[in-house]
């Protein structure tokens, strides 16, 4: 099984360091991914064993794994060589993990290695980094393989055969005019099996798919994944062709993506780190989960708030403590299944602008639904199961009717929390805030702020002898 | 904008249905792409607009769409089609399309449209189905790119250009022995680029990564990604290629698995239904959302029961309600963050086995920090902003000690719930449970009843005059 043995050999690598063992660390090195050569450097735990693997490992293959390293390990990776041996490894590096890695260290560094490239790697470089980094711009690479019109299949191939070990995917190859706009796109395949003489003109395909370089990746991922794409072309506004963004990046922004929205919407604050959970140190997933704890602690606070006005309900009729917790965690669970629904539907692009009504109507038959049916859950609890522990009922006040205002306030805390949960997202997007953000903590603290207001106010109206 | 012109294009399409109008849409249909088509499709409301769509739509064209849909909808699409429609259709699906499409049909229907198929399709077809939708069996296709060792160059270019439109891609071409078992890849380039009587022997690398085709499609997705691959091959145990796993399964198996760790984690039980949000009917998602809904309103009445027998304290120092629910949310909101830190690492890949200890230990010094800070926090306010509103505290109940018994009552729920946050998806894992299943709202509804003994015990223990 080739499983097994990719395996063992890690765990050869990683003995060969314990060991420093030049010989059987390059041995097994050399047979093992990039990938797996990362994820070994990166779980290094002493600073040793980090130089030992950075001055034993082969230059040829350093490149692919230092573009594979999280984001704060860049700078210290780099500077743990020669300025010989930082050249060869920067001048390596394919364009668009190039610019990634200087878009990683300190600026002064970034203008040390920049000098270190040939001319127009630095022109490449600079002019990628002009991108955000979550654009489609800032993901893509210049490698695309392009043509001009008016070249034969021949000359075509010969063209891409000097090309072929530079080029990221040769699966499609990109037909430019004389301005290097866009034109047409067309495959290896189609070059190679047709005659010699043919115009990649005849051959080529309309290329009706690209996206503009300042888009956000998001878009660039949707788009490739609806239309499963093997590249996608990227342009500027006069439609000159940049680059392509393969699919390997968006798989990145994928789960790059929906990483920050399953953060966000735990109340998980900051970018997504691109360290592991395991890498990430104490003191950053502090900053990232503290300042939501407070501010919902706070929130919090006006809920006690309501309990303190309602003393005299309370205090009159304690047997209502019995269901309190209940009504109140019940709006937060359904509030925040609905706004997942719907957070999840808007990330997958399936929710337009103009679906809002929609949204609200099915969640208003939902929530009135999902609330009638546990309301009355609930009430055939009460009047069938809690006599049995002789309940303290004050007299005066009749199980029926205690049954009745606790079913009444659940169904309607159900109700009116599904619909909050499915309105709060939609009304973020609304006033351009992610969505993501206003997910379940905030809209549970939100709704049992009004769990607490219903709860007591349906007592109050539908309890006898309550003042 | 090709983007501005695809959207005028479906906007257009949309109008020609409405209007019944053949000619427009037969030739705006011609120019889009089959997931546009699909996603118009899904969209029409009414029956005789989808059968007007079924009537005129290019049957060369439709088996793309088909694959499209999702699976609620196939068969009763496929049933608008007469016999002879129906059979173009499902013969010109690619194979794995044509498996997943019979698989979401009736066991009748299912054997009916088998019966249609060329002998040769009828075969693949059933061997396809024989493995489970979410294993890298039932993923793959069948249409890799195959040659025997010992083939030149020459002949595996006469033998692709013959499999050029049937195979899906020719990105990695593979090479096998007579036994059909996987022994090496390459790539149309190097065919392309070499003398034309090079052995493929000579010019292929190791095919190192593969998976077994019963291996569960999570960990094929994983990696693909880790890896960077271009297609991933499927072998069976005695190593025979059986087929290949391209990016774009990859891309959906990703958004798949995302969107049900993220439904899963609010609650929302259930397969992750193909269709979209808008297209799930009502009572679908009261099926999914209902049964955690009642089995939490169930436990929460435990919380309830605790708030009944510790009547005693509360209405002796009713002052205590008003911090009660924040240090209830606090430990869910608290639990709810480290329970999906942890879970994301996991469907990530980032936690092996053996780093249950390293979690343990990072997640209690982050608790104890939390709860450190927020205790001070709320101690503060309690001692200085408190006394503003001339708070109702009993004789002999110090403010002060209130302040203690407060803060540490916050501290200890919020250590004790962001441990519990992370252990109870390893738990989960360690029992073979989806660790998911277990996430926020259940941690929420259990440490909401540990923080109500919690904060009582802490009164009790603290503050004087209370028996």
């Amino acid at each position: 099984m080739p499983e097994e043995s990719r395996v063992l050999d890690i765990e050869a690598l990683e003995s060969a360091i314990e060991n420093l063992d030049i010989e059987v660390f390059q041995s097994t090195a050399e047979d093992l991914h990039y990938a797996d050569l990362a994820s070994v450097f990166q779980d290094l735990e002493d600073d040793e064993a980090r130089s030992f693997f950075t001055k034993n490992i082969n230059l040829a293959s350093f490149p692919q794994v230092l573009a594979e390293l999280p984001d704060a390990l860049i700078e210290e990776t780099l500077q743990r060589f020669d300025e010989s041996s930082q050249r060869e490894i920067l001048r390596k590096l394919i364009d668009d993990d190039r610019a990634d890695v200087l878009q990683d260290v300190s600026p002064e560094a970034r203008q040390h290695y920049l000098a270190m490239l040939k001319p127009e790697q630095q022109e490449t470089t600079r002019s990628l980094m002009r991108y955000d980094e979550d654009t489609a711009g800032g993901r893509m690479t210049t490698h695309a393989a392009r043509i001009s019109l008016g070249t034969t299949a021949k000359s075509a191939l010969e063209i891409l055969r000097k090309y072929k070990d530079s080029t990221q995917s040769l699966a499609r190859i990109y037909v430019v005019d004389d301005q290097g706009r866009l034109k047409g796109k067309t495959r290896l395949r189609e070059l190679a099996f047709t005659p010699w003489d043919t115009l990649v003109d005849d051959i080529m395909d309309e290329a009706d798919l690209s996206i503009l370089a300042s888009t956000d990746q998001e878009e660039a991922a949707q788009m490739f994944s609806k239309y499963d794409m093997t590249l996608l072309p990227v342009i500027d506004e006069y439609d000159h062709l940049l680059g392509v963004i393969t699919h390997d990046d968006v798989l990145e922004i994928i789960e790059e993506e929906s990483t920050e929205d399953i953060e966000k919407m735990s109340g998980i604050a900051g970018e997504q780190s691109e360290q592991t959970y395991l890498n990430t140190s104490v003191a950053t997933h502090f900053k990232r989960r503290f300042p939501w704890l407070l501010i919902l602690a706070l929130l919090a606070i006006s809920s006690g708030y309501v309990m303190l006005r309602f003393e005299h309900i309370l205090s009159h009729i304690y047997l209502l403590a019995l269901y309190l917790p209940m009504v109140v965690a019940a709006g937060g669970n359904t509030g925040g299944q609905a706004a997942t629904m719907v957070i999840r539907a808007m990330s997958l692009g399936e929710l337009e602008a103009g679906s809002t009504s929609k949204v609200i109507t099915k969640e208003l038959i939902l929530g009135i639904i999902l609330g009638a049916i546990l309301g009355c859950c609930i009430a055939l609890i009460t009047l069938f199961i809690l006599p049995i522990f002789d309940p303290p009922l004050p007299e005066g006040v009749p199980l029926t009717t205690f049954a009745l205002a606790v079913s009444i306030a659940l169904g309607a805390q159900i109700t009116t929390s599904t619909l909050s949960g499915a309105l709060l997202p939609l009304g973020a997007r609304a006033i351009k805030l992610d969505p993501a953000v206003v997910a379940a903590p905030a809209i549970t603290t939100l709704v049992d702020i009004s769990g607490m207001v219903i709860y007591f106010t349906a007592a109050q109206a539908i309890l006898p002898a309550v003042v």
